[in-house]
């Protein structure tokens, strides 16, 4: 395989690690581009535009978190996901300097309100989210217990992304749990 | 007063508004200006940067919530806090067609890796509204638990945003209080 048969794959790593650090609004082509050591001209023949590609690292995302989550909720359970949650914050800090939060929630809160389709696809993605929470509590559970432990990660990795300090993540299940009583 | 004795007030008020529907990265100084029918060559009257005023439209959204969340607190109390702020969602919904979400944790999820000043100020406002929560709370409650809550109300506003509907928040607080127990 050389080099440009796998541009396109360059391009999304490069994107979803651009977009996962800084934002959607911040980055442009060409620095996705460079990144990803693809001429600019290329680009276009690989994505309709930047949205397009967008949706793609959504997707990819969530696919490989989807597979993860699934996989530590048929094993370990819920309270290993939540701190797998949080050792992926330690990460993001240890490696980039940064806690870099999650990328779906990053997303939904800047672009949500201008952009339909990226908002429809990130709802799709959050009702799955609860759905395989929900699948993981107690039979009779509800789904809306669900969608509170979801929120209550997101809320707490905001708060460690905001003061970028990934301890903050410690007390995460601790208080989580009280939400399924 | 004249119209232009009023310009830096007309370009904060116009900027919050952009700010909190659109987000930051999407909104530029050209497009502040004609919203508050300003000049462009008076923006850099009244401020340095674009970063300058976006602190100015931090500073002056969380003045105002903050009045309004003391004397919720010392009044009505926690639960009444947190059913006002699922109704300044619905209220979003149904004057401008969108859930705008929370200024602040928009903010915070676009800007905390890309604007270090930002994150800064952000960091000191969330724990200043730990802080006013936490003081609501039973003698003797951990700082923690009114983090969760707050984090609580972020995440569950998080996914009324990514749905645009406010009616998600009707669970807000059956939720939020049992992270009181």
């Amino acid at each position: 395989m050389g080099r440009q048969s796998n541009a396109r794959e360059r391009l999304l790593d490069a994107a979803c690690e651009l977009i996962h650090s800084r934002g959607y609004g911040s980055i442009g082509v060409a620095e996705i581009c460079a990144k990803a050591d693809v001429r600019k001209g290329s680009f276009y023949h690989f994505f309709e535009s930047k949205q397009a590609l967008t949706l793609e690292v959504i997707d990819g995302h969530w696919r490989r978190q989807r597979a993860d989550w699934v996989s530590t909720l048929d094993g370990e359970g819920l309270e290993r996901l939540f701190r797998d949650q949080a050792e992926a914050q330690r990460l993001s800090k240890d490696s980039g300097g940064a806690v870099n939060g999650c990328l779906l929630a990053n997303l939904a809160l800047e672009l949500s309100n201008q952009d339909e389709v990226v908002r429809t696809r990130l709802e799709q993605i959050f009702d799955e989210q609860v759905d395989l929470v929900h699948g993981a509590l107690r039979p009779g559970a509800e789904r809306s217990t669900a969608r509170a432990l979801v929120a209550q990660l997101e809320g707490m990795v905001l708060f460690a992304k905001i003061s970028n300090d990934p301890a903050v993540l410690d007390d995460l299940w601790r208080q989580a749990r009280l939400l399924m009583t």
